[in-house]
């Protein structure tokens, strides 16, 4: 795919400086841009590159002074940071534009499947599955028995959804994640086995939902486990059964949540943490990387870290006495000594 | 699937109050459970919901005594968890009856496949492969060359298990789970490289053993890595090579096991924990989620928690100091203080 | 597969004592070999079981001295466990030696195929796909647009790299990884939803690179995520985009490394290690398991340890003082009480 500084420039409503008909065939960083690149400079302290870089195309805003002569064609827009932005979508777009069904897949006549819709080859579609118009279904992946899809969602390839579960509409899940497998549930008998609970819930995914690669969402024992319109998860996320996550909540790679927890709107998780079952995380909560909750959050609002997680300064006051334990000790038998001492001379 | 009262009656062996023909075609929690629900009722905390409950029919137990008048039919019986549960396990057992062989599938003519099996569109069973009688082995599942699988057993789909593993019976494996990866074995070489060790043992798993999705067993270096009856492990769990987890013992999601350990019988191991390499945890240990256990821990029965691992009481108290390290530090410098200025008044 | 305790004499270049005709079809741990079993004996701790093990051939040292009969045939070389070693792998190999494309899979009439490569059924190959020579893809890979993959590279079943990724030479990446999926980069709005970025980087993965199962490494939101020669990642590693790995680093299971941080090269990360976006490691470090690294460290080959991560040494000796808090506690205390005491009785 090739096009012009004009082309460009025409799309992203710019004016043009410099030779019109240069051609560019990829995007990069203006700091590592090769001749055919198209770049942009938004944070003046990359301004610097703008008269090394190779970069044949850069994107800068309106009002941008040059100091010396640049050898790469201008477009000159209001916010060269969204102009590019927009640029990357489209081109992400045209890269992955895909429509129609591969051979061989395997589709159960029941099922129903919308329009301008992409099914990749070795991709499985079972019993009264609905996916609806614009869909992209990558290879390998498998919709078990009467399963939801709304428009304009991907699943990329290798995703597994499980019988009954329900994605919305613009939801994005990569390869491997597993959507609807059994909660972990199993009572205790009296000899020291378990018998398993079934688990017959279902996990529903609302719209605008994206969900990294190899992640996990248990479906629910009874009921669902929800993740509700605009969640973000990373990669090798746990969602364990009942779980519900709320609107606009983001969460970091690798971190789990245990049974039956709601976590509240807006929250932001880091990486690697753990929140333990049944209980629920206010609205807005932030949650530091690799921090252990392990008791209801009420306060919306604010900042948590560790492991078992507490208050996020009184956790960052307690590490840095904790980084001087070995002088605290000191310290403190010095003062035994110097009492001793006293109490010895007396 | 539709049932009446009556039907239902019969099948857990109960009294029925209200109208026999009434229909249910799904199962509900009391609390959320619509018309043409089954429900149940068993824990009195939920009693007041039986009052309100849209459900068609609730199960109940034999004594309970109404307050008012309920619209629900009532089923009477001696415990009405257990016939719920049991109701559960038919439902799924009769949405999830599969059987024959779907197409395309690729099934080495040496293979050899029992009766009343189900083997999903592309799946995979290579060479001298084994597996008995009602096995549910669904799309996308990697089988490798002289597997051995036991009678009853399901993988669900994408499921990978190497050459040479050998699964027992009434095992369930949930998707994305990869049995038999080479363990993790490199002998550093003098120029900073690293030489792989090739790993030709394999993994076993036996009986009743449930293993959740995206969670990983290698095979052994040489022998066997192996996963003991009645064992449950959660999703994205990593057990690395030679390592052996002794009978029912339940492992939470994101845990590690590091090379050649041995857990011990009935263990319950929380969630996202880790465990070093070449040691042996006694039956019966509790470790608590998060834990880092860096030693053998021979005492059975114990509860352990924290990073580095140390017995939960101690840790407990430990922690609790650790939220009152600033106040500590600013008692010290307090008394510190205090006899500094005897010293000085003397 | 058999061989002879003639045959393998010769492969190993040993001399011979006993049987030249003994057969063997497995190889074993002198512990646990059973007859027809091929064993070694190197680390002279082991040496007892020499005059017990049933195994038919045991491969030995020139220099071992017998202190009475063996029942084993002998095989005396140089260095034995480099000789079994060596054995190991030519048996892998033969094991895994598999050829030819295997029926369906999915080629793209564009795509390259080299000489010598096995493509497993199930596979899906895409536009302007280059495989070259003697590579290995299992059944159930799926392999996007543009991706270039080096001589003699293995992918195991069910491993996804998607569109533009680069693997090179002897490269193994074990079942259910995924390469290449989009980095976790969404732009925060006004409204409290979130943007996605759009990732059109790739990741580029060097000669002699292994991976475990399950890992994900993302692609980079603009060049590349990069994976240096001869790095080794375990199970369950999470790659965040614009990572780069150097040369010979090794990081164990389930740790995960946030985006645009630089690992220098031959350092080794222990397991469940979390490493903060933005920062650099330097060559050499060596991390503990359950580390939480928050900062660059820029000393080359020290040991680090806790989370937040400090100096190995320092963290051992606040680590040894937090399990004796409630006594440090109680000690101080008893300093108040006795300073109370004497203010009083003033």
């Amino acid at each position: 795919m090739q096009f012009s500084a004009h082309q460009i420039a025409t799309l992203v409503n710019g004016s043009l400086e410099g030779n019109p008909d240069v051609m560019v065939e990829q995007l990069a960083k203006i700091e590592e841009a090769k001749a055919g690149s198209l770049s942009f400079l938004s944070n003046p302290k990359y301004e610097q590159y703008l008269y090394t870089t190779e970069a044949s195309i850069v994107i800068v805003n309106h009002d941008l002074k040059l100091d010396k002569p640049v050898v790469s064609t201008l477009i000159r827009v209001k916010n060269a940071y969204s102009a590019f932005s927009m640029l990357l979508e489209v081109y992400n777009k045209m890269r992955l534009d895909k429509t129609g069904i591969e051979n061989p897949v395997f589709i159960h006549p029941t099922a129903r499947i919308g329009k301008n819709v992409y099914i990749g080859a070795f991709t499985y579609i079972d019993k009264d599955v609905v996916i609806q118009d614009n869909c992209k279904i990558y290879p390998h992946v498998y919709i078990g028995e009467n399963v939801k899809i709304g428009n304009d969602t991907t699943l990329f390839p290798g995703v597994s959804v499980y019988f009954d579960c329900v994605i919305g509409e613009r939801v994005i899940i990569h390869s491997g994640t597993v959507i609807g497998s059994d909660g972990f549930g199993f009572a205790p008998q009296d000899d020291g086995t378990y018998n398993k609970i079934s688990q017959i819930g279902n996990v529903i995914i609302e719209n605008d939902v994206e969900i990294g690669a190899n992640t996990v969402i248990d479906r629910a024992t009874m009921g669902s486990t929800v993740i509700r319109q605009g969640v973000k998860l990373d990669n090798l996320i746990q969602v364990a059964h009942n779980v519900e996550i709320g609107k606009n909540t983001v969460i970091a790679a690798q971190s789990g949540i245990s049974g039956s927890t709601k976590i509240g709107e807006n929250a932001v998780v880091g990486g690697q943490v753990g929140i333990v079952g049944h209980i629920s995380i206010a609205n807005g909560s932030q949650i530091q990387a690799q921090s252990g909750v392990n008791r209801t959050i009420a306060d919306s609002g604010k900042k948590w870290s560790g492991s078992p997680a507490a208050p996020y300064n009184a956790q960052m006051r307690s590490q840095v006495v904790y980084s001087r334990l070995p002088e605290l000790e000191r310290r403190l038998e010095e003062l035994e000594q110097l009492l001793l001492t006293k109490e010895l001379s007396k």
